[in-house]
């Protein structure tokens, strides 16, 4: 049976690892074509691993098309075309051009993989909204964590109010209305650890007997929280001026999630027209309510021309939602909701039991970075960055060989673009052969609910990609002309 | 109309400060019995704060018997006893004895209020089960989180799996392992911020179409997480050999949650036989599981001679629980559970989209104060310092002017035991009275769920306090006979 250690493993958890040794063994011909995998019961005994360890980096290699399964028989390697391997060649001849850069990031980059070894290769991935780690402002952070620990243990020690410390929530008001616009009382404010667990806090606020929609296309995940939470979610799709009200109006929403900032993934920015549209279509009914899901309002490239639905909502309908996860790093779990007055009471009436979810240090941590003006000056640097970001990845591509054959929606946009290509590729090939050559990317297919209802996935195909280069790095933007070339055939 | 200043207010939320404020005027005779307070509306305009935050004051007040409510009316001071003023008054005397312990103090502390200006009082909590900030180990916690982020900057911007990081995972099975005699690997182990958020994830995974069932008397916090929910929630009565087998099988109970190494409140430990009784019921349907909330395992007072349900369960039945917050700090939000091999899988197959709600910082912080021993000395002195603090109390009530009014169920317990008064005072009169006193106290009665289902609170009088001491000061333990005197009667 194959073996590998498991010693000296960095950073990686046991399952990426697996998954790292098996695909370079796929890869580099060591496993051949349809060779059977061990069983995932005997490899983890053997390895001294647990079977899920073993089932994560199966269903990894599955889902990037390395193996195949043969129900009843087991897992099977797939055919790498002799193309993928020599391009794997030629990146690991790049890679040793730039052993310093390599040292840094070995097995650790978050959303690009090296294979060790000395073997091939680094991947790309365009499909993480995740932020790269090299920007976080790691010594003022830890500096403010240390000031907030040293300063006063016994506020540390208070159980947070429900709601989040005074002081953060006040921080954060302050910050809204400074750079916002938005005048927002602290007791509206409810901070908790991370959206996804705010969507749940707001499920019991408002209703498991409501129905929830969220836009098609959309943002999956959503889909998902809603789906696990047993609430009936819907599906309204989108025309040029936001989500569609015709179908808002046929449908018996009572919640409505939407992304009028910025459309995931459209990048639609949803016309003041109907923005009240929207807000009057709430006011009609005591069960309604609109969520603003502002995830990436801070990475706007341009200003804000149409006001946000929270500063025009007269009728206390609008519950606007917004992360720091994805301003400062989506390994920090602080996000806020703002209720209107009505709603922050019910919340502490109904909800008042329970315990915020994030820790008091990171509160304070949070609530002195901020105050400090550190977390303005981050936004700005990290706008200029992933402006200049955008702008040099759009540029290589209008100047790459491909240029002809693909068509930019080239939005003043967050940190995401669609990018259509001409290819008789189907979509689901398209994702296929990116990852094949060691590429994630995402295709504007796999965010639409099918159907309405039944689970993402268009059936028509749209031969178009969501660029997400939040996490990209500059080095990287050379590979995506070759990732094109082999997608435009 | 009165008005108070909110500068200088120290770490008091604005609720706590007017609180304060409101309860000081009371008490002093400055608001006189039966005066109106201000109108929510006016007066939060009037001191500029927000209605929500005058609302919450006031509702504290009322809870704790300071002023009453007639509807459409308005809110009203109290009669407050002479008796109960000069208590404070002596109290007052007392406090000026040990200025120094004040000033230490003053406002802070968890559990306890003082008032400003010189004037009452000192309020002991023995209902809350708080741990108390002085024996949190700051400085250790601080030198960790620094060596946290100095060490891999990478690693900490790298996000977390939804179940938590691998380090941290292992830290926890070799701490189980090395101390509690439980065998577990870390892909059972899920990282969440706080067992409430854990619940709602159990729920997901198990399903809403399960029926739960808590442990009658319980934790009210379940009854109300459950509820809130939206889940059916039955409550199982208590035996003398813990929850009772013949309601339990009379009822049509999945998921069975209980605290069978230390029952809350009675203290009940789960004897064997049971043990076994419960795993059987549990294996006789697939629907069938078992949560053992092991909520204060770490301060039991002598050894464990009884096995965990974790530890006997051959059939995959039971989802073991616990957190740090109640052995570490209240404001550290870091719990986890254990789950049966086949759940943890089920787990990533549908849970597998959530992000993990604990920051890798916190993460990698507690895992380096648990592998470095440190989580280890801080159960040790707090077992010990807990052992004390009990004894200490318990002798001072049986050397105390009540010994003979009271019975005191002086289990090998955790961090609260039950005390037993002979009164005429219903449950009701016993929590208002000690109330106006100063003190907040839980009877038992308040931790049964009425009639099997429609919320909590007990028919019948109890006489009998839940005293959980974890919150207390040593210097507060001569308060409770002054406390007990009054309550006899």
């Amino acid at each position: 049976m194959i073996t590998y250690s498991f010693t000296d493993i960095g950073s990686e958890t046991l399952y990426q690892h697996l998954y790292h040794c098996l695909k370079n063994d796929i890869v580099a011909g060591n496993l051949k074509e349809n060779d059977r995998l061990p069983s995932k019961r005997s490899f983890a005994k053997n390895l001294g691993i647990s079977v899920i360890t073993v089932e994560n980096a199966y269903a990894q290699l599955l889902a990037e098309g390395y193996i195949y399964s043969i129900p009843k028989k087991g897992f099977f390697v797939q055919e790498i075309p002799d193309a993928v391997r020599m391009r794997y060649q030629e990146m690991s001849e790049v890679e040793k051009g730039r052993s310093s850069y390599r040292e840094k990031t070995s097995g650790r980059k978050d959303g690009t993989i090296s294979l060790r070894n000395g073997s091939p290769t680094i991947l790309a991935d365009f499909a993480s909204n995740r932020n790269h780690p090299d920007h976080f402002p790691f010594s003022v952070w830890a500096r403010m964590s240390k000031e907030t620990m040293a300063r006063d243990p016994h506020a540390l020690m208070t159980p947070s109010p429900t709601n989040g410390v005074y002081e953060l929530r006040a921080a954060i008001c302050r910050h809204l209305s400074a750079f916002r616009g938005m005048k927002v009382d602290p007791s509206q404010v409810i901070i908790g650890a991370g959206t996804e667990y705010l969507y749940s806090l707001l499920i019991q606020l408002l209703g498991y007997d409501k129905i929830y929609a969220i836009e098609n296309p959309g943002y999956k995940k959503l889909y998902q929280i809603y789906q696990s939470h047993h609430v009936i979610c819907r599906a309204i799709s989108m025309d040029e001026k936001g989500v569609s009200m015709e179908q808002l109006l046929k449908s018996d929403t009572d919640v409505l999630h939407i992304t009028p900032a910025h459309h995931f993934p459209t990048g639609i920015v949803t016309q003041i027209g109907r923005r009240y549209e929207l807000l009057n279509w709430a006011a009609a009914s005591e069960r309604r309510y609109i969520i603003e899901d502002d995830f990436d309002s801070e990475f706007r490239m341009v200003g804000r021309s149409i006001p946000m639905l929270q500063s025009i909502d007269m009728q206390g309908k609008v519950i606007y939602m917004n992360t720091f996860s994805k301003s400062l790093s989506s390994t920090i779990r602080i996000s806020y909701m703002i209720l209107p007055p009505y709603l922050a009471e019910k919340f502490h009436e109904k909800l008042g039991f329970y315990s915020c979810t994030v820790s008091t240090f990171d509160q304070f941590t949070l609530a002195g970075f901020i105050e400090e003006g550190y977390f303005e000056k981050h936004i700005n640097r990290m706008r200029t960055y992933y402006k200049n970001l955008q702008r040099r990845l759009i540029e290589s591509i209008k100047n790459g060989p491909v240029a002809s054959k693909v068509e930019i929606a080239e939005e003043e946009a967050g940190l995401h673009f669609l990018l259509k290509l001409e290819t008789s590729l189907t979509d689901r090939q398209i994702v296929e052969k990116a990852m094949a050559m060691g590429y994630r990317v995402l295709t504007l297919s796999e965010c639409y609910i099918r159907n309405g209802l039944e689970g993402f996935g268009k059936t028509t195909d749209t031969h178009t990609l969501v660029i997400n280069y939040s996490g990209m790095e500059e080095d990287q933007l050379p590979l995506v002309n070759g990732l094109l070339e082999e997608l435009c055939r």
